[in-house]
């Protein structure tokens, strides 16, 4: 194994490329570092303990390294956001920023974030590894095929789907209806053309036609369950009770019943032990999983959580979409199934956004405006008031832009400190982690001032519409809730079935409180429709669907895998 | 990286486990070496000449390793066969064996094979590593994600699908047909259901619904592209020719008319790179692609070859099915487009192989039969014939069964002797390399004779109908060739579009020279019926499908998938 001049290294990262460079040449002009010597020194583990994927990533091999008992256990930071606008709040970028702050003020902390999927690469999106000089790398493997853990979940989902539509081709045995299979296709892509398909076509030598369908694989209950297993023996579990549809007489058929979970297991393996990355300043970052945050919980791997919680004294991790959907999901669906707990909080906005929250047009975010950031922190102080519910106190990070004002900064800390939190501006994004010790210390007070009590919103003895109750009348200010009549028989349905103790999943727009995207700020009095509900017995979730979820993203008119190719030295252009 | 003991290595080396223990027991009882290490050792290979995938696997890195001009190349040795039978001829563990053997003498060598594929792996087959002594390790790695070149290849055969689908839906710019569309989506698994479908189905927000089908990876024209691409530039160049269908007036689209292939390449620029692994004594192995041996041509990639001939002075590799197909294939399009050229071809051969072919039942194989033999040693005769067409004299290497009598296997040493081929005995399977260092010394005696003088079967400038007959007439023994009408007319449009200097690629029954696959033996004065010419314009041949040609396969009744698993030790159970 070669071993990177360390001096090198250094002096390129003082050395940061001139504001206004992009993204990818930042990246670009960072030398990374073994990562097996990074593996070395932030933790002490030996070559063996790791599975190299080239020199820069690799598995954590979760046969030679023992989890530590939970009393071992560092501590958790969760990072969550307001709602979401097409302003950008940066919460991927702070959770990397605010980990290179940990670890510059000493501390030793890793950050735990989820796998980007391929399709939106190829869309609009381009590759998402943070930005600026809060950055992970090597950014373009990350994007692409990253360690083969999306392969795999796409190959373990369709071999499943292909046992099934076999299973009916050879007469059926467990009495499977093969108009009643729920269990559809995945491919790591936006394909619009594969949302509704008819398969089974061309006589009786090529199975049974059938209406199904693709969806994108981060939409694979398989994704979510890879994120919530514990372990190789609960993964197995977790696919054998799986209902992949349903007899004539309407009882499930689970995976077990067919008896697929082994060879699934198999090919989902490798991809449950975390993946190791590092930041543009060779600080560890955790980056496995990838689950929907509409459809799923939208969080990184428990497996990655809790070795790194082994292994650091902090570790901060991401949820999905804004603290309403992500934070809420984190605390009443992953840590409620494992224990976890988060020891503190940072509640993610910009001014920007704050002004798109108060009715600004994107075009005009540029213009200070302090009234629109009073009017739209409506919308972070109903998060800081939510979080409150489940016991936890956050720490307000603005993410800062260039064409911040300093009397828009002063709003949201005034703001902030009228609901009783602390609000730090942190300029990671320019500056790395110089521009991150702030929050970093921010972080660290609150943990040094105890563990917070944190709460759950809802019981496991609540019925499931008492659960989406809870959700939408405590955190969505909803007036109340309205079932469509499909899904008051799904409830009724899941509930005899024994299901009732699941926690819920909600499933709907992540860009305001209401089911409605217009609806900036903080809209209250407005019904929570919920017009489907789905049994995900394998992940654990009932997912509740209020207004349309898109569970297969399609291509704009010009995507942008047309601008993409390998330049004259074989780099990547075009990714982002 | 640790460095494994290699004293316990070989310790185990020289322990082997005894007769009848099962090949999955025989592959485990062997510590991997360090791949680095392994490198290092056979190549003086420095650890950034190399991408780890894990500790025993690795790929090499095109970046930091120049190939060598091929004037610097060691001598090339094809491994073929008889027509297959269901006894089995053990090609795989031949060339596995044979380069053990040339190690054994001190020969630097190593073998190059192709990937298996996951589909067949969950249906009928189980893995394909080699067997007895003669294997390739880790055996589950390869037969899983392997270093994720397949994926690789599936998600750029379906990023082209949907941005041709995403194409149409928004207005279909270049005028492609809808219903002309022949670019179908691939998995790599077995599963009927997908052979016909119908996608773009819901209504005009999800695309255009068209007649469509996927079929398994292996036989995509990607497989086979990135088999003969010599480079990225190349790999670019050839994906840009591939046709995806007509307009309205029957003129080709090709993905270079679409401006896809800039992100084509960049999922599949890692895919481009050699795979290096090891055999049960720890000689470096090769394993690089896998293009089907029916509409393709059936061989390792030309990257893995080359590195692999820069890199000793043997290399040892497999051309798919029996010498009709794999050799032929091999020599007319592999090394027409490369200037490669075998300096050696090695014939392999059973004694129950020739039985069958000798008009035996399977399950009377083990009795000894003579003249059954000698009936059925008429197929090797004709491959030996054969190949002196193209001006190379084979080994006959004759792959010992604990049941082969010794008149029988001296009766096929005789019929090979009469037709001017030395045959060996070759107990590798038993013995590892100790069993075939006849067969190594055979191989290097006729290395040493001087290299052939190797030729095509076929000008470049015959139209594509001669070069059908003269395969058919003087490979086949056929009388004659009846090209449908739908072939005549597609041969008469691919050469008016300037594709008649191409090669062609016969996809028919391997078990026959005829196309009845019951035809055993050496048949003669049958026709070659050519049912449909199809044009791989990125691969760059013309492929003539005689007979049924099955692109994705089917599971049965009870696929292996349902008896695998983990076991407690967490080990694959079920796979071989």
């Amino acid at each position: 194994m070669q071993t990177p001049d360390v001096s090198a290294v250094e002096a390129t990262a003082e050395g940061w490329p001139p504001p206004g460079t992009p993204d990818i040449e930042i990246a670009r002009s960072v030398q990374p570092q073994s990562i097996l010597l990074l593996a070395q020194q932030h933790f002490g583990l030996a070559a063996d303990s790791l599975i190299p994927f080239g020199h820069y990533k690799a598995k954590l091999n979760m046969d030679n390294y023992t989890l530590p008992d939970p009393s071992h256990y560092g501590k958790l930071v969760l990072v969550t956001a307001v709602s979401p606008t097409p302003a950008g709040e940066g919460k991927t970028t702070t959770s990397v920023g605010l980990n290179d702050g940990l670890n510059q003020l000493g501390i030793r902390s890793s950050v735990c974030l989820r796998e980007p999927s391929l399709g939106p690469c190829f869309g609009m999106k381009g590759g998402a590894a943070g930005g600026g000089r809060s950055q992970v790398i090597p950014m373009e493997d990350i994007n692409l095929h990253f360690n083969g853990d999306f392969h795999a979940i796409t190959s373990a989902h369709n071999l499943l789907a292909s046992i099934l539509d076999n299973h009916i081709h050879w007469g059926s045995e467990s009495g499977l209806d093969p108009r009643r299979v729920t269990w559809r296709r995945v491919l790591d892509l936006n394909d619009r053309s594969l949302r509704h398909t008819i398969t089974g076509l061309g006589g009786p030598a090529h199975g049974t036609p059938r209406e199904t369908g693709f969806d994108i694989t981060v939409a694979s209950e398989l994704m979510a369950i890879l994120c919530l297993a514990d372990g190789l023996a609960d993964l197995r579990d977790r696919l054998s009770r799986i209902i992949v549809g349903r007899r004539r007489d309407g009882s499930p058929v689970t995976v077990g019943d067919i008896g697929a979970e082994g060879a699934m297991t198999i090919l989902l393996k490798d991809a449950l032990q975390p993946n190791l990355v590092q930041s543009l300043e060779h600080n560890p970052v955790f980056i496995h999983g990838g689950p929907f945050a509409n459809i799923a919980h939208g969080c990184n791997s428990v497996m990655a959580t809790r070795a790194a919680l082994g292994l650091n004294d902090v570790v901060v991790t991401e949820a999905g979409f804004g603290a309403d959907l992500g934070a809420e999901k984190f605390i009443d669906i992953k840590c409620r199934q494992t224990g976890l707990q988060p020891d503190a909080v940072v509640l993610v906005c910009t001014v920007r956004a704050l002004k798109m929250h108060g009715g600004v047009a994107k075009s005009q975010l540029g213009n200070p405006d302090v009234q629109a950031v009073r009017a739209g922190a409506e919308n972070l102080a109903r998060h800081i008031r939510n979080l409150r519910q489940f016991g936890l106190s956050p720490v307000v990070s603005i993410n800062r832009f260039p064409t911040d004002s300093e009397e828009e900064l002063a709003a949201v800390q005034a703001i902030s400190a009228e609901w009783g939190a602390r609000a730090v501006v942190s300029s990671h994004w320019a500056d790395g982690s110089a521009g991150a010790t702030d929050l970093a210390q921010a972080v660290q007070d609150q943990l040094n001032d105890g563990t917070p009590e944190c709460q759950f919103l809802y019981r496991d003895e609540d019925s499931l519409s008492d659960k989406i109750h809870t959700i939408a009348t405590r955190l969505y200010d909803a007036a109340g809730v309205e079932f469509s009549t499909e899904a008051r028989r799904q409830i009724e349905e899941y509930e005899q079935l024994g299901f009732g103790h699941l926690p819920v999943c909600i499933a709907k727009t992540q860009y305001s409180f209401s089911a409605d995207p217009k609806q900036l700020g903080a809209p209250s009095g407005h019904t929570l429709p919920v017009r489907e509900v789905r049994l995900a017995a394998g992940a654990g979730f009932v997912v509740v669907v209020c207004g349309d979820v898109m569970t297969m993203p399609g291509l704009p008119r010009h995507p942008a895998a047309l601008d993409m190719g390998l330049n004259e030295k074989g780099q990547v252009f075009g990714l982002v």
